[in-house]
């Protein structure tokens, strides 16, 4: 991971034209589309959260610290990306807008980019939350997210390439410990993508999680539906049910 | 239930015309519109559930695997649907978007259409889920969610023309087990219908539920409905307060 | 109370000009905008519910069995009520949109009209049921239900010009049974507002509640206080904290 | 705290410009436009709550009794508040819209902007009034609400000008008990803002909560922080689990 100096790095050219389209795709318009929508599912009130794209060579990012429901696309932060792999000096900012910060989240995002991932999803869920917080007592500290036997379960990829989960697969979601600061969670969220190196997604211990995809509508639906199941399972545990079902239908 | 096989029924002609209207009630401008509608009540989240809507010879079908909020018309697939009963040969997708796969629902959809029905909704709702695994637990799997005595009943029709049911009567929704693929539900859909000749829904575990009506209105407004009742089901489940009464008032 | 005949009562004349306005206050305006509230509150789904608004000689009144979040002013139902008091067969459907049957309501919303309402909602919130259940388990069926040191309470009138209730006061809403029919309701509301001549508001067992105010804003208003506190009282139950406090602060 | 006599202070001149502006961040904008989100996040339902902006030498504040989502920027009071510290004379309405009452939460608006603020909100959140309960439950009326060990703490202050929150901090959010009239909460509001300096919010039992930020946009997003809180925290305690972590990671 190339540890990114916004401050270093920003170009006298702030690049304004990454940012300006007609095309509500692009994702300089399409960031504050879904983060407006993110905001009314609840996952990023108060400044929480965020969402980045990668389009190409470039990264787009959503400022940290903003009402994410009313991120404008000049808001948006531009990291270039080159591929093929290019020496880590060739990560820099190239569109930084002033008096905003970039997302501390940005290593995070980078890391499921280096995987593939063509967008990454940062929500502060309170479901998120809340299945990390009953694992914790049921399993302590080492233990997963696992449900099985809910159609949900069928909206998530069973790896790269893959195709999806099925009805009777049990979906596993990786859990890392929280830090102080949002950036010191890379190592430990690398770790968890190598030891699952299925997951689309890694929960964060009572803070959230992070969530990506091949594509932004990818990583929206995926996160979706992991959202649903995470409501699902915490309705189920008030009632008792358990999340795994040990016999095959 | 004839097996439909889009890939190989798609014509030259993709008869465009069929889902261009000006008119908000056409097929190809209510399910979009109605699909918004089912995301913002949490019932199609992460490209989950479908609708479909019969007008004449023609079934209209929101595509499958996608966000079920941002459908367009000219995404909508057209199936043929011949009446009186043509010979299962003439059910054949007239219609087929590039791109989109139709719904794995469709055969589901069609065994409603095949009993009169002008509309058929499904959603993965998570009150309809609780209430198949409360009923589980309960009654084991030959178990139907019942419940009576509250005024939203009277929202479900008793029956094909036989008017709506009333406060002190019973409402009973069969629940049938899910399968690994959707459209393997279709013989225990059928067989429940059978079995439950005034129902116009049926549950599947785990999963969600079918709900379908005489027009679009009624598929929706009994889909509210039910997905009340079963809100109320849960909700009345955690305060330990039952869902049928015995004693008549 | 008169029994209203609307297949017998409607003019050739259908006095259309009675719902044509530009003014967005106008009752057949409003209750349409108020209607799409409720909906999104979820207070009317599945057709449930319905609203009524007097203005003068006129009341209006939402249809019965439709879409409560698409009724357009043209369906709106008027009923004249001449004031002072004129004899029952003053009262009559002077404008009544074909295809569309008036609110069963109708002789529900009339007592509070006749007690000096100008609006009069219905809804079929879950909290107001859930209430209602919980009160019966507790009380049996002869019990009201009763809150006290709760600022929304401050929200509700202590009755007809004596001003709102306050902090330390314990507001009182008469619960009714329900019966098959909904006009059948009509006699035991009107006792229940004899008995709490200082209500604006009468819960149905297992249906949802009656409210009315003095004007629109005010029914409305005190429509959404009392489900605020039938929200808070069944989550104040869930948690054993009890709705009301013995001691004065 | 000076004594605010609206009725005693009305200028012949109304001032109107003073609430006349196309900038969508001047606070008589603001203000409806914030109110409006409250509205559907649930902290201002029927009539309850209020929101005041203070902009140099002027205060902006939401009219009493009226509907939350519904406020037009004419309907906006306005106080001069000259800075530096003026005789307490000098604070009095310069705008005030007829048939409008000046919000009961004035005084302790002014407590607040005295200690800095930029913007004042005053919710009746059902979450803060859940915790206020189960807080008095636990420990008493001396008791405050601790949360430790949550990523959204991290919202929140550490005290004027000194930056945020850390994960592993407690936040503490004292809270006062409630009174039969709002303007008498000052005292105690203010004595709590003693005790706890660095605080930017005040609970009130069985009321609800006050928080003040020094720009709107920090007042809001803290408020969602809080209310976030709030609601994970009545959740937790559903299930058992403890606010605050002893351990420290």
């Amino acid at each position: 991971m190339v540890d990114i100096k916004p401050e270093q790095t920003q170009e006298g050219n702030n690049n304004d034209h990454l940012v300006q389209s007609d095309d509500p795709e692009h994702p300089a318009n399409l960031i504050p589309e879904l983060c407006r929508k993110f905001y009314s599912l609840g996952w990023v009130t108060g400044t929480g959260g965020g969402t980045s794209i990668r389009r190409g060579e470039h990264i787009f990012i959503a400022p940290s610290g903003v009402q994410k429901e009313l991120i404008k696309p000049n808001e948006i932060f531009v990291l270039s990306y080159p591929t093929p792999k290019y020496p880590p000096s060739a990560r820099k900012y190239i569109r930084k807008p002033s008096a905003l910060n970039p997302s501390a989240c940005t290593p995070l995002f980078l890391a499921a980019f280096d995987r593939g991932a063509g967008c990454c999803i940062h929500t502060h869920s309170q479901w998120a939350v809340m299945v990390t917080l009953l694992v914790e007592r049921e399993k302590g500290k080492s233990g997963c997210f696992e449900i099985s036997n809910i159609e949900q379960i069928k909206g998530i990829p069973r790896g790269k390439g893959k195709g999806m989960l099925g009805f009777f697969d049990t979906l596993k979601i990786p859990i890392i410990e929280n830090t102080a600061f949002e950036e010191d969670l890379t190592e430990s969220l690398e770790k968890a993508m190598e030891e699952y190196p299925d997951t689309y997604a890694v929960l964060v211990r009572r803070h959230g999680i992070y969530v990506w995809g091949d594509t932004p509508a990818k990583a929206k639906t995926q996160c979706e539906s992991l959202d649903y199941l995470f409501q699902l399972a915490v309705q189920m545990h008030a009632h008792s049910l358990p999340w795994v079902v040990n016999e095959s239908a």
